[in-house]
């Protein structure tokens, strides 16, 4: 598994409820996905090399404890399924130096033909590509 | 149904993508909830007398067709399911004047005592308010 | 003057201390200003065969007052002054049906060559096109 | 000078011209803010304990050079100027590891009582913490 981001809750992160919004977490997952494939330069540079891109299709997210201000969160990204034609993630959001959950999401994106912008089947090079990852990880 | 939420798509909403973005969805979708729940007024009153307050505790949402900049988008909210403890809404992203969908959520939220700071059942008076609004709606 | 845009305060508007976020008024200019430009479309349309696009170079925004949940706020965009190679515009953040401002701001943008990606003077045509705009509003 | 905030540009950051959004700016600023108070505990504890809470008033922004993709920013801030009633901070969001800017901006706030809802003025133990913040940056 890769680094996690580290994300310090602040005043603007917050709600009327005071927690850290819902539609807020969606930023910090994208973040830690950006931060996670920055960490394997290969697979990025082979992708735009080849014309693909990642199609974000599903968010499945839990929203387990309230995040407050001060609060220190640890977003983690991590392969987890690889598909026919899909590729699923799960992301933790953890209180650092814990095991407690604020989040946790499944994300599924396909890979897609940027040009014909149509998802294309998981296989071949990609696949073996994205199967590395998880190994390495 | 209560009437939709109109958007129209701003270069704000957008991101690298020229789509608009995955986590401000989530806006467009609490934007529709407020909205939804200011149409029946007796629910939001009754709530507050009563010291409870909507928790959400599960997103899954399908990102369908990407939306670009100057499209129109109608989003809706509509309970769907009131469980024992849970509430299960269903809510759209529609191209204006079509049947196509920018995405659709499943949004489950319980109802919390704030004080309490915790779950309660959905039954009783609670129940029945909630079902009086599909009944409306 | 073009008809203001109505946003009603939501508590994914608000921050830690239960006020429209100052950033958030920043997304709420850029909504009256494109809502603004759509009312003349005879500018934006000729900006775009022109190759021209606006570039923001300067936000001077004043917080008077703090705007709450379900506040009713009406935002105004308008031009106030055309210089050698900048526009100058002011917006007001008003609080509905009331003399009361939440927030006022001047705006500055130059218009530039998407290509060239430079500034051009604000004359000849140019500048006709937008005085011609003060003089509708 | 306290430590700046690193930001790395991400996709969810930019809008339709794929430059930063101009509202996220503030955002990147506010976050630079909460780091640099953070940085000298005293004066937020001292705050805290006199009910005090600072309230922006204006802010000043000029947006010098656009920032893409993978740009790697550094944010500061410093208090520049402290007046009878009200404290002006200026920000910096630079490259990392040149001397271009992409934003620099003038933030004022004053300092409120937070029960009475009011200004109060800059005197006494209160300029002196401000004063003394400033001789140790």
């Amino acid at each position: 598994m890769s680094e996690p981001v580290e994300i310090k809750v602040r005043g603007y992160h917050l709600d009327v409820y005071n927690h850290v919004n819902n539609a807020r977490y969606l930023e910090f997952l994208e973040e830690a996905r950006w931060h996670y494939f920055e960490g394997y330069l290969d697979l990025p540079r082979w992708r735009r090399e080849h014309g693909l891109v990642f199609v974000l299709v599903n968010v499945n997210i839990d929203y387990l404890l309230p995040a407050n201000l001060d609060d220190v969160l640890e977003v983690t990204a991590e392969i987890k399924r690889i598909g026919r034609s899909s590729v699923v993630m799960e992301q933790l959001v953890r209180f650092k130096g814990t095991d407690k959950l604020a989040a946790r999401a499944d994300i599924t994106f396909v890979m897609a033909d940027e040009k014909a912008g149509k998802a294309v089947p998981v296989d071949g090079e990609l696949r073996a590509r994205l199967e590395g990852l998880i190994a390495q990880s």
